[in-house]
């Protein structure tokens, strides 16, 4: 660590931070949802669905970074009230991205946890405004980060005063684009051995690709993370964003069932 | 080019961008000044120094944006101030980097050309704002970002009506960390093949090292750029950020001259 | 796929390569051994360790690739007469690299699988040479080759005749250097949705760091390959080479009786 | 520098290597000629075309490193007979790679300096082997080697007893795969900095695209440069292998004038 991380380095050893039911860093995390909330219908109906087989938090992007500004955008306020209707309904609670300083008030009011999301690892004068605030936060990777410059990040927040924040791997940019992604598990015990943040992977982003999200989660749950993000969908292929990556309905059920199995067996592992 | 980019692409022939003096995007344009503003005294004699030798505009930052918490983060108001002084002094415009959404404002009424810094090439809440005013604005580009993703970030500001868009490569990160620093000429005759915007290089950030400037700041010329921007400061070592790349009045005395023979002779022979 | 790879995308259903008492491809092979050959003595040791507590086949480098030519370049004939006696006491069969065509002849009257490294993944020539001998070859992923690279190469193997090729991914380089390799867990379930090659994964060159060889072993086998290869040695701190990277005997009797739990229980997971 | 590096460090101060009437290391020198020795007809074209605009060297691969095994090998010793006719009507001499160590003899009878292509910079037999011979070698940086590796690589070779060795930066792989390579001319002012072996750029591999090849050689002579090796040829686009980044005749003509004009014009820029 060349920067002094005086506050990541020294959370203390049974952290967790209590989100509903489960307390993160302690107990598996399972969340999902759709990449983007689309309507009330498509967010209900994946909220249902991943409810039913053991998710423990909904997922859906309301502001979206998107690389053109001719791509879907999100739905904004309205699809905060979308998460908020899926959320009363299910008992779920909400996770969301926050891009600008100034949604942070508005996203928090409906949120349960707030989401940095990669592109904006480094965007330091929303990470001091979200160490003010006192709701967890998720904070991913970018995705040219180094692991000692997303801890640096991580510093932000924690020196802002806010404590509860979980880190989330979700794949560096490499030379390798053929397949598009590369998930950077090392990160995992690395992360592990420095820190007592939770940390968890995001398999659908780190892949980008539906078609080995379920081998790579099982790989983030052997190397030992605390939890996934998956993005699920009702109708991938009709998906406003990240239409190669989101699992459909049947296949998240598939898997969840097994992560959660997996999740068991790799504590016998490690005692 | 995989998303459309109808402005980015559509920008007319000869197209320009009065500041002060010059018009970049016709004229060669030299920036300079330190990385960060530290002092009126600082920033005072390294303006009135950069002027003599031929700088057209004024660089420095106030707001910082900083890997670790703990480093300096910039003099804000105050170094905005310190910078209208020494413009008001020297003649020289002033270009300075606006990090948060919040600043634009403040950061307009003092500033000649708005910067949007690495980190925040696709902060796209700021793009979006940033494409509302009426300044020119530097776009640097992401240190891992691909040509494509660049120009999709000046398309965000060309679609909010700001037309002043000044693309600036500054290097990309790569395996090789020996030596810190890849800057991408490549990049240059792809950016030019592909739109009318001008383009600059700053080689101080392209190296992380100063004694490479003076060779990579020749290159840069002679590979078609507009301009360079370079950071100069009176006392490198003693510097409050990025000692390893500034030059001393000296290096850039002996350089400024040597860029504008340069840049003439390579009109020749492009002619 | 950008080039044509009729053999490697056809190798019929079942493919499977016999080596001792064992069949890789559809058997777990444990691989495991030191670096570098050093001695009888230490060779023997680890030999006999790696044997007891279920290594299937023993690994040691007799000819080095090193990035200097001042570092420490293998015993050459010498170590390939050591690690034969080796074998005969154990009853493990043996693998080492080969470098150079002219060596090939000389490693095939020894060992029992021959590697290629790699460095010398497009190193052709020998590609073309081990095509011809009729002996399983491992071939490591080059460190900053691409799928398709890779699985070029294995063709180059695969049309000179030799179909006995297990693929070995060992981690890529990336951006990230301060925690040195990155393991690309991404290649395993996409090569085997293209070929029905072995593939195993050495995850001590694909983390460099001993300290985090036990869960990226879990997490590999998790991914679905079909293998490990890790470097063991008596007493890493004094070996001649890859220090940082090899287990003591005591974690590797720690890490395979789990491996193989593991690797049980992941069957059941894809039934 | 991690390792050490006696020799390449310490190449006394005014080293130069002459081939035919130039002495490499203190005259610019400019190395043309195809990709791929094709036809004798082909070959002659090229070779009398490129001297007549002030080519020193001609270049030509008959033993060509392809990624697929069903892609043009080369001509072999049949292009080393053509190469050798071109030569003498010319009086061009001739640079060709060599990828096996069992034809380092064949081609040293043909060639004036032998290539070790970028995916043998870290074949170390054949390095060994290459130094042991009395011609200059040209030695590419791998395409994901350091400037450390690199060097350790001509260490290879100097240590063997061949101290006629010339450096080639060709482009290195980054995350920017739109316009797919990356010429690093950080490392030329870096290698001068280190060595005083002779270092030219290789513009056409390190761009992969014909239309940018002159603004990146302008680019490379006023970084520093020794020289520069260029891909020609007769019909670019019917051309075996890389048919993207050749220039044809009448480019060439062109460009070798304003290289010349470019390089006297720099040095004066040194002095």
């Amino acid at each position: 660590m060349k920067n002094k991380l005086n506050l990541v380095l020294n959370i203390e050893n049974d952290f967790v931070i209590p989100v509903n039911d489960i307390d993160i860093g302690k107990d598996f995390v399972l969340i999902a949802g759709p990449c983007s909330v689309e309507s009330e219908n498509q967010t209900l109906e994946i909220a249902r669905a991943v409810k039913e087989v053991g998710a423990n938090i909904l997922r859906g992007g309301v502001f979206k970074p998107r690389t053109s500004p001719y791509d879907f955008q999100g739905l904004g306020k309205l699809g905060l009230k979308i998460l908020k209707t899926a959320s009363e309904e299910t008992g779920l609670p909400i996770i969301t991205e926050v891009m600008d300083v100034r949604d942070i008030e508005l996203v928090n009011e409906y949120a349960d946890i707030l989401q940095i999301g990669s592109r904006n690892m480094q965007n330091y004068s929303l990470l001091k405004e979200i160490g003010k605030i006192d709701k967890p936060v998720l904070l991913k990777r970018g995705m040219n980060s180094t692991v000692n410059e997303w801890l640096n990040a991580a510093e932000y927040i924690l020196l802002g005063g806010n404590k509860k924040v979980i880190l989330c791997e979700r794949g560096i940019r490499t030379f390798d684009w053929e397949y598009n992604r590369t998930l950077d598990l090392n990160s995992i015990p690395i992360i592990k051995s420095l820190t007592n943040l939770p940390i968890i992977v995001d398999p659908s982003h780190g892949t980008g690709n539906q078609s080995i999200v379920k081998p790579m989660s099982f790989a983030a749950i052997a190397s030992g993370v605390d939890g996934l993000m998956i993005e699920v969908h009702n109708n991938p292929k009709q998906a406003l964003s990240d239409r190669k990556q989101q699992l459909n309905l049947g296949q998240f059920k598939i898997l969840s069932a097994k992560i959660k199995e997996l999740y068991e067996f790799t504590k016998t592992l490690n005692q």
